[in-house]
């Protein structure tokens, strides 16, 4: 067995130890990976697709409340979720920094195989590379996602004045988390990342006639740069309500600890859905029901003035402006 | 201009320090890559589909005949194209180190545009992560590829007893040069990589009905490792003929000067097509008069003997086995 090993540049090299890493951990992980063993996967599909890909750079590794490889599936997973799409197919493309232990690489493979189970996701195919010490830091996957687009128009182009902001749930809990991690602070067990794939919540909505008009997966920057983008992609304006936005006290204390704002510190198992107000409150009732949704709440509203600029009235009473973020932001959070 | 600049944490962080790269470098290399920009790009295709994914961490990422950009579109296309598919989108994931130089990412998505432009399909959605100087090794390209499958059945699985196996070119050109780049050598401008995406070759023998049983894109562990890999998944025997397979000189040379075989050595726009006897010729006519297969030639047979070995008949007449590669092989060569 290979688990005990440490990844070796052979691993890499396209011989025979390259082809035992990938069944001994790769295709015992995921099942019938790619069978027969072709240059790429075949999957059936009919109608418009949808297409994304992401890289995961996150450091540590291994998280509370997750990992790379769970953190990648549902990345690529809500990104699809995002556009209106039934997620179908997943590829997984590695690099390994020589030296890193195989037991860690199996740990993530069985992650990402469980996070796609969840999603109802297959992973069909795959790569690996293996660089040299240093070259490197540790892990970094790819994930792309194929998907078909049950609903047409989903964009955050699409976003109308009047039309009702639900977040479906509170903010911050992975960019926390990770950066409690990675400074190995001592409560960082109490801050989880709530890295999950979020299909139930986005299918039934779907399924029940919902009028969706925007969606996203408010990750690096968090909802500030995620409902910024929108406003300015629909060229609407959005008030939001600081009083709905759910942050836990864990999270709200390592945010001021750290000294970030939540709004803009990474979500990895949240949607922003924009929906027609007279589709709000039905919608926030499915959202409520399921497994990662049960903290949804209405955090605003679109309006015609200001487009492109997003407000926040604050619990004190006041507005103010939630402009993008610079980029003065937290490295390696995804 | 972001041009005279280099890449900083911030171009990764999700605020508009990214925006700004993806609009200068990537949006304005691959023309409209993701209007509206969304989560996922969508794809209007019907039919069984191919779906692919690739990591590149070539080193160097420029070297003579290519980059690491030309190189992750060929690699990819390929990969569709031997099992039988028309490549339409593909996926763009860069991991940059801090520090790397923006003209040199700018010249990069070019490269990656014109051989996307040169195979006939398009980059339709990305992603960008930054790490940290020392985190990774200047820029990691993953690159993933949806195509249409025009001919079901083609597979490393479906060669036959009396096929005739064609290869498009000379072997070994790439890993030769790369290597000769990476080492600095005098001579390294007298080898050029053969990097190349083969629509042309595999869409032309398609339409004209040649009966392909199986294709394979030889890269990382040459010709060796991708006969082998066939010969067991058909449960074949394979005999090659050593004077059909062209080495060029230099490469010869440099194969020998670095004690490596060129049978192991990546190639990056060849492909082996295992074709019915019938269909021999006819198809090699077709791929000598495409652009990348003037070079192509019969290379050898499937037989039933010896199953899951392949033999190779030298140029003074006697028979060897060609072995798996064990992994003692070039590291960072695609």
């Amino acid at each position: 067995m290979l688990g005990e090993n440490r990844i070796t540049l052979k691993h890499g090299a396209g011989g025979t130890a390259m082809v035992e890493l990938i069944e001994d951990v790769f295709a015992a992980s995921y099942g019938d990976l790619n069978a027969p063993r072709d240059d790429s996967a075949r999957v059936d599909v009919s109608g418009p697709l949808a297409f994304t890909t992401d890289s995961f750079v996150v450091d540590p590794i291994f998280f509370p409340g997750g990992d790379i490889g769970r953190l990648a599936v549902a990345g690529t997973v809500n990104d699809l979720l995002a556009t209106g799409a039934k997620p179908i197919a997943l590829s997984a493309s590695f690099i390994i920094e020589e030296g890193f232990p195989v037991n860690d690489l199996i740990t993530i493979a069985r992650s990402m195989e469980e996070t796609a189970q969840e999603a109802n996701v297959q992973i069909v195919t795959g790569d690996t590379k293996v660089v040299a010490r240093g070259s490197a830091d540790k892990v970094f996957i790819s994930t792309s996602g194929i998907g078909v687009i049950l609903r047409n128009g989903i964009s955050g182009a699409a976003a109308k004045p009047g039309d009702v902001i639900i977040l479906t749930g509170s903010i911050g809990d992975h960019g926390a988390a990770v950066m409690l991690a990675r400074e190995k602070l001592l409560d960082a067990e109490t801050v989880k990342s709530d890295t999950a794939p979020l299909t139930d919540i986005v299918l039934n909505l779907i399924e029940a006639g919902c009028e969706i008009h925007s969606m996203r997966d408010p990750t690096r920057g968090g909802i500030g740069a995620a409902l910024n983008e929108i406003a300015k992609q629909s060229d609407v304006g959005m008030v939001l309500d600081e009083r709905a936005i759910a942050v836990k006290p864990p999270v709200a204390a390592a945010c001021e600890a750290l000294g970030i704002d939540p709004l803009y510190v990474a979500n990895e198992g949240k949607m922003i859905i924009i929906v027609s107000a007279a589709d709000a409150e039905r919608s926030l009732d499915i959202i409520k029901r399921q497994r990662y949704g049960y903290d949804a709440s209405i955090v605003g509203r679109i309006t015609s003035n200001h487009p492109g600029q997003v407000r926040i009235k604050t619990s004190i009473g006041t507005t103010r402006i939630v402009p993008p973020p610079s980029g003065e932001l937290l490295p390696r959070i995804c």
